[in-house]
């Protein structure tokens, strides 16, 4: 299977109360790239720059095998940028600055080769946007994931319903859970999102884990307890890269391949917190996540209480 | 092996978004009684109520074979009482009145032949009355399991400590947590904690389920995902009690003993949460419970990634 994913590719300057940075790589198809490069899948990016995006980062795309064939530049524009302050408990964070640039006029494109791509990753973007994709789409492909946030659900509801009843997936936080379908308790909020199309809910709860529905089952995938969260940028982004990356290399799309499938993206996501941006997915050895994945084993498993 | 528990016994007045109570059955002692009986652990209590308590709630202990031997009755005195609303979000709540009364002055004595207890849970309580405990039993016990919160961290913070540092486990919430070890990681926050005396921290987050941790290893229990939290009033008790409980029962006070134990906690507590005050934890029955086990168990568990 192959996987394609659209999304932004950007400039991040991120303040946490551990340091701070000039611009540097971020944007969600960038972690979501990175994170299903890592599990060996075959992904490609449909995205958007400017003329000032540097080819060093280029170069991280191309070492790490992702296709950037479907990423546009625009020479005489420049690359969406955004700018964040996190304070203490990393849960909240300030927007300090963000320049659209590029993608406020931004009209996907996907390669003909890849429009018959088997897992198609919806990356948090205008909803008009991912329904352009959805729509160019040569066949419906086996598992659509979208991932969107409160954003687009205070601007373009009607347009974001559009959407969410197209695709298989949804992956969503908690408070955006609570928003979109109006219900305080997480289960019913997953419950009133399926009848908007989704079969599949996810629920992400930061350094509370994630939880996992579909029609008749729940799972919980939990979050590493880490001595410091370092940068959350990017995190809910690798979890579905990740996510989305295990399913394309497994092709196991029952309950039992999700259940892993959030396990991995959780694994994964507890890297990218370690430092700022992408630097820990991008150094990421294999005996690392392996190492994790018994981590993420232990955190959980106990034997049967009778 | 048996369980000794010192605690409130009180009545609750309690407000939710789903409905209000008179003067009902509460208090930590209570939960923390009927979850390890319902267990089968034989379990007493040593507490102090007023002459307002009524016969019929003198039954429920008696019904579920909890020893009442230590809880003193002041006849001309009045019991405990709590009233509290909480709000939509349940993890918030308002305390409308805290009547003292008999527990002012509460001198807890432990009937001599309970001062041999293999296990002792001390609930949250002045520092003083839980000192008194400790030290009139006859020989150190097997495990000694604190409780507290907030307000004595605030109010009695070096009896507090004289407490902690006699302690095997204490369980605390995360603010609490954070707030006596002055870490906001919480992984942090439990070595600062482990170096004031107790081997084993359980931090609980409510919703967000709870963390176990001793010297070496870490284990997380979730909580169930449920369709409505109806009432959160003695959770934490419940959970305390199923942990103790169990542990009496097993006798098996290894880490994978514990990691099982703080599962029953999670699993008791969830029933607890699904109707007012003690009544679903005194209708429970044993299939509901091994049925509850279950959903537990299918809500982490996942074939091994590779």
């Amino acid at each position: 299977m192959k996987l394609l994913t659209v999304g932004t590719v950007a400039f991040d300057a991120i303040e946490t109360p551990f340091g701070k940075t000039d611009k540097i790589l971020g944007g969600a198809a960038t972690y979501i790239g990175l994170a299903a490069s890592k599990l060996g899948a075959q992904v490609n990016i449909v995205s958007v720059i400017g003329g000032d995006f540097p080819q060093e980062y280029i170069e991280v795309f191309q070492k790490n095998k992702i296709g950037i064939e479907g990423i546009k530049e625009i020479k005489e524009g420049k690359t969406f940028f955004w700018a964040g302050k996190y304070h203490i408990d990393m849960n909240n964070r300030d927007s300090l600055a963000t320049e659209l640039n590029v993608l406020e006029n931004f009209d996907p494109v996907i390669p003909e080769s890849q429009k018959d791509s088997e897992i198609l990753m919806l990356g948090n973007l205008h909803p008009a946007v991912q329904l352009s994709v959805l729509n160019q789409m040569k066949k419906k492909p086996e598992l659509t994931i979208l991932d969107t946030m409160d954003f687009w659900m205070n601007s373009t509801w009607d347009l974001l319903m559009q959407v969410i009843s197209k695709v298989d997936v949804i992956t969503i936080n908690d408070a955006e859970a609570r928003q979109l379908s109006g219900e305080f308790s997480l289960v019913k909020a997953a419950q009133k999102i399926q009848e908007m199309g989704p079969e599949v809910v996810v629920i992400k709860k930061g350094e509370h884990g994630a939880l996992l529905f579909n029609k008749k089952q729940v799972f919980f995938a939990p979050a590493l307890p880490l001595e410091d969260v370092f940068d959350p940028t990017g995190a809910g982004d690798t979890f579905a890269g990740g996510f989305a990356g295990y399913l394309t290399q497994t092709g196991d799309l029952s309950f039992e391949g999700l259940k892993k499938a959030i396990i991995v993206g959780s694994a994964l996501a507890s890297f990218t917190v370690e430092k700022f941006g992408t630097e820990k997915l991008q150094e990421l050895t294999s005996q690392e996540y392996k190492s994790r994945l018994e981590e993420f084993k232990n955190l959980t498993e106990y034997n049967y209480i009778i």
